[in-house]
């Protein structure tokens, strides 16, 4: 076992757009594990767009990652060493283990490290479809919108880890999926590889207008769900388009280039066409995990629900790949691959 | 009876401001009644701010007022002559008799005329208290905000006919009830007569820092429902107070001075907050109105539930009431009485 473990920190938090020197990559020690611990040698780092928020100091809905620590995230590996009764060596594991290559973790401690199987399932899989992704996609989609056969769902970032997700989960449901992406390439994988009825391509419409016709074309029917991942001019285009009694699950809202507000043009809309906006956070509702996982993996193992992978290669990679993700230039699922 | 029948038609469209001349008020003779007919003499006509919506050409949720033809609103009279066997001379009905003196009303249709108890309750209160306005308070307050004893419920325009029924079935609920109001003697109204636990005046705090500054006085624990009649800066002020998990009920929002929509200036807070915003139409829910005037019917019998009335005297002077009531001049519900 490698006594030395390699870890991201977080060292300053970003005045605009965050940069890579925002982090900092250190060599600790691994101390001995103590009674009930459990050491665990990571094969995947998670990227997510919810760590850019913590990367703030303000307060949110979440604590800000604090200075001098390692970064938050999602990891899936393997046990190496164990003191504790419920976990032996070899045995896949997903937990929060952060931004390092090995995480020491008080086993007794409930929720913190799940056993996974991965005869099935790959093991990146739980971080992406059948992990905290995909149970957002199904919540949102579950819970929030909640199609009927024949309604029309539209999800932007079609692409990502959770939009992919929700539009296929439509899809299954009876209902119509219209996904937004950026490029062609992304575009023609939602409509073709994912199946979804239609994809546009957001660059190709940069004004309210545009993504207004574009929309219409796609959805002749209106637009019954929406799962916002990007807010902005994207949600202003779909309520111009949305049915009575619509729903629209809030995942993600970007703000403007300086951490302004970008505001909703006319939510007036909301009761002309008795609409319903919710946001939410799916880490607050553990209950329904069990429940979406078990869809999700079943699935996933069957190989009716599709997913792609971007993966960076060793730790040193992640505050690049992290960026890049912002950015969009990731295509799916967002890894950091460590073994 | 008087053959002569007074009615009011709107007879163009407002550009801007509506004013009285988009009306006319005509003298008709009233025919014989048919088989199955029913002639209701109104005793009072209902005011209300969804009749602005109506007097626009554009499409809304609800189709516009026609030109030239009576101006629709709710009504409650006595029927003085009768060709049905449900209804006789004396009874006390509401029904949407429109802007006349007098109804013709072809009783088969279904649902388009009540029979309403006058003994406990007042004719006039079916108009309110105990009719649409109740019911549209009673609606967002218990099936959209559903406050839980404890809670804080905010509600904008709150000495007006739904207003101050939010309020009052908040408290009765256990939930606080803090209300927006325009001017000292409307919020007098509001905290002393309605038992609201606080009342802000919006015409005091002209500004979102200072609006904000006053519902967080009024609003200690934070705002966990609202009820929102006005929109704009209002709503933008109570986005920022709100506490994770709140609902706000969207019944009314105004547009600027030109039509144009107002914009929600900070729509992240949805997802910040996980907070659930729902628009609706009263007369979509049809099947809860009995519940709702059941609890209605009982607070204003009991003098539980209070409310107050401008009453305009004669039909001429409606289109004058009306103008008032879209710029506030009224105190509580707006009625016409005509007999």
């Amino acid at each position: 076992m490698d006594p030395i473990n390699q870890q991201i920190l977080l060292v300053s938090r970003p005045e605009g757009e965050p940069t890579v020197d925002n982090f900092q990559l250190v060599e600790t020690p691994l101390p001995d594990l103590g009674e009930g611990q459990v050491l665990v040698r990571h094969h995947y780092l998670s990227l997510d767009p919810y760590m850019r928020g913590r990367m703030n100091e303000g307060r949110s809905y979440a604590q800000p990652q604090p200075l001098g620590e390692v970064m938050i995230g999602g990891t899936a590996g393997e046990v190496i060493a164990s003191r504790h009764p419920d976990f032996a060596v070899g045995d896949a594991v997903v937990g929060m283990g952060g931004w390092q290559q090995y995480q020491r973790v008080d086993a007794n401690q409930r929720g913190v490290l799940k056993k996974v199987d991965t005869t099935h399932i790959p093991l990146s899989a739980y971080l992406g479809a059948v992990g905290m992704p995909g149970v957002t996609a199904w919540y949102g989609l579950t819970q929030i919108i909640a199609p009927r056969a024949g309604e029309t769902v539209v999800v932007s970032a079609a692409s990502g880890a959770v939009g992919a997700v929700v539009g296929q989960l439509a899809k299954a449901r009876g209902a119509r999926a219209v996904g937004l992406a950026g490029g062609p390439e992304k575009c023609a994988y939602v409509s073709s590889e994912l199946g979804f009825d239609a994809c546009i391509d957001y660059r190709q419409h940069p004004d309210l207008k545009s993504l207004g016709a574009a929309l219409k074309a796609a959805c002749p029917n209106g637009i019954d769900g929406h799962f916002e991942n990007v807010g902005g001019m994207i949600l202003d285009a779909v309520m111009l388009r949305a049915n009575a009694f619509s729903r629209v699950a809030l995942c993600g809202m970007i703000a403007g280039y300086n951490g302004e507000p970008i505001p909703m043009h006319n939510p007036s809309l909301i009761l002309v066409n008795r609409m319903m906006l919710q946001g939410f956070i799916v880490s607050e509702h553990m209950a329904l995990w069990p429940q979406a996982l078990q869809e999700l993996g079943t699935e996933v193992a069957s190989g009716r629900l599709k997913y792609r992978e971007t993966v960076a290669q060793g730790l040193a990679s992640a505050p690049e790949a992290f960026l890049g993700l912002l950015k969009g230039r990731n295509f799916g699922k967002q890894l950091v691959k460590l073994v």
